[in-house]
């Protein structure tokens, strides 16, 4: 589709009735399709099924603890040792737990605002109005999370390498009630994109001139989830705090998620030894401890990081041609069209799609009449508002190639459609 | 051992230099065993050990949904009606959560202090002081994860047949501060005690008198967990509440930690739809959902009531030996003495002794000097303080039966040498 030229009235109302034809069209096939969630998929899950047996009766792990038994509240050395290198962090800063990360950031959300991270006079509550830095469009659980606990979110643009950095400092400046940021630092939820180096160097500075008591919550969910070879890596943030010596300001999270099996997987942490004592100690009053039993599932599952880097090139596998099918739909209908932006993202588990400003709302409207499910419009934005109207989540690893391909092309029509109708007036 | 006449100063004298012999003799010995904590042994662990791989690749329930994948909050269907017969409930108020109880409560106590569980403005923390009623001596972890949230804790002396319930329904008459009440009906943790009846009939009547943000936590934590054929059953609080109208006021709590594997288990909770609806609101903002896998991998080795009590028959045949050891070694050595009182429980994980009072720290001394581990004195009551410094919970799970006998030897010991300095004042 080629660019189109607004002013052109007697062209667009055309383009407005052969367009409304095809979704009537596209209607009538009654579809059922959902590209709402970042699920995996079945045959992804299938990947990781010898989880189940996995032991073949050697319930201990190499120092001889009785994995079934109770104890271990920040988990085992294996499981340790595993997830490490996945956060690019030293095995004594790793706590693993149960099967949720989102648990473990609550968790963390729950300690910092009614506990402390640094003994109770730290608790965020006691200085009245708690802040959290979101980059936007963002994950809408991480703004549930914060929001549950009456915290307070400032929306920051995403840049394409990272949150807008300046904008960041300068609220760290200028308001005294930040307490934490939101960071999904490699494939970002939803736009894809990966923290770049200076970004990451500034985000480890913040420590330096934020209350003491601010902390980043970087969500590392993507970590190892490339699904192209190409895709940049992403630096250490730990090194970088190490660097600025601010390790005590970063609280970093990862799951087995979207490795292994989605609900049934194996979350994990990594903090500074200061932050990590109180968070011992605060899980301790609420766990007997986590299910070792599945961490060492996952151990000789996955074995280390070679064999977990094999096993997401499988994923790669399955992942690549969906997200492929996704663009070359959006590239074909809508390429040079101006109705819409969309990003490349070359791991994760998103696409994030901008339609011209004020018809995110209309198009999932349109698409859902039509039988495809997408993410309702301002999810992706604290309180389920896009201030633009513009962002949609496309999330393509659930459904098949074949349906992916059907629900694109409901999705460009009702986007050309949406546009049109707009253009028009 | 028979009666001691206190006033009989050279007995005692010679009694005293015959027991520090003896103890000094024990100390040689270089024990080093454990009657701590209320753990599986590793014997009743194998008794679960066909979960891994129990599934044989079925990952999914009766109703097509994969277990794999994200999803369901609440657990799935098998395990509630697995569970719902355990609680004496109806399937419908059932929800199936991780590998910890714990963790379910600490949940309802933060939901309960900080949400509410009729909406915002029944959050407890909205009035002032928070208190809950303890009946002693308890569980230490369950003081502490309500101490860890603020709220202040009320002793109520246990019976034999459960909480004094004159204290307990005039502290609610009379104190506008409690919020809750803790109960560990079937075989109390430490006393093995059994509810009774018409204890659990005035217990479920409370919420017709309570504050109507009152909850009791019904923690039945032990419900079949027998080791004597005899023992007597729990009447179902659910049943009392629906006669007396006053479900809301009760959240039921257990798990399979000391049914299959201690610390990969399943727990499981019940509560009123009002109560399960605020709860899953809450919970949503923190979850993923739970392991869906174990639990069905619970479902498949459980299969059902019957298949539950028959698994649990293996447990009691490996548990009554060495509580039969406890009671043996009680009754030979200070049976009729005048050196302490215990309780002859039916089912549970603990023996719980009463020294003469104002000894219980120094039999645990003693007995940790001659390399003998007990549960430190006054753990079983809240902020770690007896106030008769009288009781000492016995945890003979864990050791082999020789170890058992070795320890009670020494614990035998000890009683005896405290209680003979004592009367020599």
């Amino acid at each position: 589709m080629t660019g189109i030229d607004p002013s052109d009235r007697a062209s667009l109302l055309a383009m407005e009735q052969a367009l409304a034809a095809e979704y009537t069209a596209l209607k009538a096939r009654g579809l059922s399709l959902d590209l709402t969630r970042g699920k995996p998929s079945s045959s992804q899950l299938d990947l990781a099924d010898a989880l189940d047996g996995v032991l073949g009766g050697n319930y201990r792990d190499a120092s001889g603890t009785d994995l079934r038994n109770y104890g271990g509240l920040d988990g085992i050395p294996e499981a340790k040792a595993l997830f490490a290198p996945v956060l690019q962090v030293p095995e004594a800063n790793v706590l693993v737990g149960g099967n949720s990360s989102l648990t473990l950031m609550y968790q963390c959300l729950l300690y910092g605002m009614h506990f402390g991270l640094s003994g109770p006079e730290s608790a965020w509550s006691r200085s009245g109005t708690v802040k959290f830095i979101c980059p936007v469009p963002g994950y809408d659980r991480h703004f549930g999370a914060a929001l549950h606990l009456g915290i307070e979110l400032i929306s920051v643009p995403l840049t394409g390498n990272g949150p807008d950095m300046d904008a960041v400092e300068s609220l760290i400046n200028s308001d005294p009630a930040i307490r934490g940021m939101w960071c999904v630092p490699r494939f970002s939820n939803p736009t894809g994109e990966v923290y770049d180096a200076a970004t990451v160097t500034r985000i480890a500075a913040l420590g330096k001139r934020a209350h003491p008591d601010f902390r980043v919550f970087w969500d590392d969910a993507y970590a190892v989830h490339a699904f192209d070879a190409s895709a940049p890596g992403l630096d250490s943030i730990w090194s970088a705090c190490e660097a600025a010596g601010t390790t005590d300001s970063v609280l970093l999270f990862g799951s087995t998620s979207k490795i292994t099996h989605a609900g049934a997987g194996v979350a994990f942490m990594a903090a500074s030894k200061a932050n990590l004592a109180a968070i011992r100690e605060h899980l301790g009053q609420s766990s007997i401890g986590p299910d070792k039993v599945n961490q060492m599932r996952h151990v000789r599952l996955l074995k280390d990081s070679a064999g977990l880097a094999e096993h997401m090139q499988k994923h790669a596998a399955l992942l690549a041609p969906r997200f492929a099918a996704v663009l070359k739909a959006l590239d074909e209908g809508l390429g040079g069209a101006g109705m819409g932006e969309w990003l490349r993202p070359k791991g994760g588990y998103f696409v994030s799609f901008d339609t011209r400003p004020g018809l995110a709302r209309e198009v999932v409207r349109l698409a859902a009449d039509a039988g495809v499910k997408l993410t309702p419009a301002g999810a992706t934005f604290p309180h389920g508002k896009d201030p633009q109207d513009r962002n949609i989540r496309i999330a393509p690893s659930f459904p098949s190639l074949k349906d992916i391909e059907s629900a694109m092309e409901v999705f460009v029509a009702c986007v050309k459609l949406a546009s049109v109708r707009q253009m028009l007036g």
